[in-house]
């Protein structure tokens, strides 16, 4: 069977900050059937995730491309792989028969061919929403949890700040660190999400940042005894006044800056005397460097889902048509939660 | 018997360059006695330490005073502690006995009298020249010691990059890395200090930043493979520039920043997305948290001084009217190595 697979690709580089008119849908053929012995799987894609490090691949050239995504830039023209949920269309890999629901990295496309080499793990449809397994099981989840568990190390009683806290990864770091019997804050920009922190996700307090003049006093307000742990979503002035605001032996984890994707001109200034004589460490970290605990992420997260301790936050748009402005909407605050887009159900 | 104590002090904070106009040579009489069960004793100072840190507490007002040295502040008028080296003169205190040789907290001033709660430690006199024990077996050695083995946690092979690399610490911190496998390359403000590092202290190559406008792009010559271990004595510029050049899981100890000391509008201006895409860590330390490495690194240092594996680099004024300049000298470069104030000897 041959189907039109539409798929939306960048028309250009995306240098500032994106907008739905720098996307273009298109659409080819695509056979539904796999070559003998090729290992190929086809995927129907069911739920995608939308994701802002995605813009770092999209640029001219930036220096973490060097490292990062020499390989993994995205380039005009080309499928945008992502990470997703999707049914098994065709499987020429005994591992997979047809009707398997599978994560992995599929793209923004209708239907993924994945290829062998690549990670696709099978899930079970009927315990959690499907969507779950891309938001608070997926990669998100686990860069909430190893952010939080791996790199800040904290210890119950220790005050957490979290920016982008109503976002897809701060929700559940605000979330974990409750679990853990931490003073929890988290930042957001409006009011509904602030609302959200306070009254929905257990946080002890909340503001809006967008509404503090002064970052810095702002924290001191929120932290009177000062800020053990900052999980880092933001870059540039939020973390100059975190770290102004940190106590001794204070750890931040850098984890995204996104104020930075869209501004490279836009630093955190730090005051490194401060950072000495405080011990504040630092440390970037990407989540695919810790699978090593994700099976602890797994079983531990699906038990509070299960007992009701923590909950899933997404914001889900409908059809393939839709992940220019779901992109382009996670740099202007538009989303509550995990961005996803669902293209069919099962 | 009353002796005229000589000390130095401020006139006033100090909040730019320091020069020698900025402190004053002023006396006190002094019986040197202690009284019945006080536990004092008092110390005739032979090295005094003379170190940038001390900068740091005669500023008006710093956002490091507020956790360092609220305490620890530096009050026009006042006495200076520093570290230092002296022989006991009279003592109340059954543990130490006159004429024996303590090292500790003094203060920059011909006597001292050390009250009960101030760690005092006594020490061979004959094994080592009496100024290693403020420098290469004291506090600088303990900070490159802790700094490079517990912060930077080096591994055979790996590229270090260490500021101000002739220098107390730095020269320290290059010899260490050298001792364990390391390829290390130092930065200097003078020819003179860049051929020590090249031709005496087996520094694998060196270079005088002062001769490059562009920092990054010297790195990039001096380390076409990237830097794995940056020990940072300086802040700001040389921090980005070493930053850029990190290779993945890079590691930055954060010792100091005495190119802010004198300026608190420099500052780094870190690329939060290369930290982050590079999982860099920078971790600000004091050697004051590393006691517990104190006994090793004493038996491994004395081992390697032993064995002509390591040398002290230090640079000896005469007199306690020459603190000033030794200690204004710090910040024009002035200083090869460690640099201290004799006062007599033993
Ligand atoms: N290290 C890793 O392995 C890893 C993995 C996943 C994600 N990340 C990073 O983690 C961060 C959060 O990702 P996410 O998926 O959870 O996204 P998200 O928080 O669900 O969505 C992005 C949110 O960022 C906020 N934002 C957008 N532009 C901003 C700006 N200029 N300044 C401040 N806030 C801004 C908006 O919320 P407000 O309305 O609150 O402004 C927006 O809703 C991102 O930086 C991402 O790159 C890192
Ligand atoms: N964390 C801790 O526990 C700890 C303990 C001790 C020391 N420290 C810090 O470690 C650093 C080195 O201390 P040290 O005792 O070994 O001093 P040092 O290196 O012996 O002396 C200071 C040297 O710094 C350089 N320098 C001065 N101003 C500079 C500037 N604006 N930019 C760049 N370099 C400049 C000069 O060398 P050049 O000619 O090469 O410029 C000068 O000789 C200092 O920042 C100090 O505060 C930290």
């Amino acid at each position: 069977m041959e189907v039109e697979n539409k798929h939306i690709i960048i028309k250009h580089a995306i240098d500032g900050l994106p907008t739905e008119s720098d996307f273009e849908l298109r659409s080819t053929p695509l056979v539904l059937s796999v070559a003998q012995g090729s290992k190929e799987v086809v995927v129907k894609n069911l739920f995608l995730s939308i994701d802002p490090y995605q813009l770092n691949r999209m640029k001219t050239c930036s220096s973490s491309q060097k490292t990062f995504a020499a390989a993994a830039r995205i380039q005009p023209g080309q499928r945008i792989d992502a990470f997703g949920v999707g049914k098994v269309v065709v499987s020429g890999n005994e591992e997979f028969e047809r009707d398997d629901v599978v994560v992995g990295l599929l793209a923004w496309e209708e239907y993924t061919v994945v290829r062998p080499g690549t990670t696709l793990t099978k899930v079970d449809p009927h315990e959690f929403p499907l969507s779950y397994h891309v938001s608070i099981l997926g990669p998100s989840g686990l860069t909430a949890y190893a952010g939080f568990y791996d790199i800040c190390k904290p210890k119950k009683g220790e005050k957490v700040f979290v920016s982008t806290a109503s976002g897809s990864v701060g929700s559940l770091v605000g979330q974990y660190a409750k679990l853990s019997g931490c003073y929890v804050v988290g930042c957001a920009g409006s009011k509904t999400k602030v609302d959200l922190l306070k009254e929905k996700l257990g946080f002890d307090d909340a503001f809006n940042y967008k509404e503090e003049p002064d970052l810095k006093s702002a924290l001191r307000r929120y932290f009177p005894e000062g800020i053990d742990i900052y999980f880092d979503n933001v870059g540039s002035a939020m973390l100059d006044a975190a770290v102004a605001n940190m106590n001794l032996f204070g750890r931040v984890a850098l984890c995204g800056a996104i104020s930075e994707y869209t501004d490279a001109g836009k630093r955190a200034a730090l005051d490194m005397v401060d950072v000495i004589y405080k011990r504040i460490t630092l440390r970037g970290f990407l989540a695919l460097d810790h699978l090593n605990l994700y099976a602890g992420f797994i079983s531990s997260t699906s038990d509070h889902l299960r007992h009701g301790r923590m909950r899933a936050v997404e914001d889900i748009s409908t059809g393939l048509e839709s992940v220019p402005s779901a992109f382009a909407g996670l740099f202007r605050g538009d989303n509550v939660g995990k961005k996803l887009v669902q293209l069919t159900s099962l």
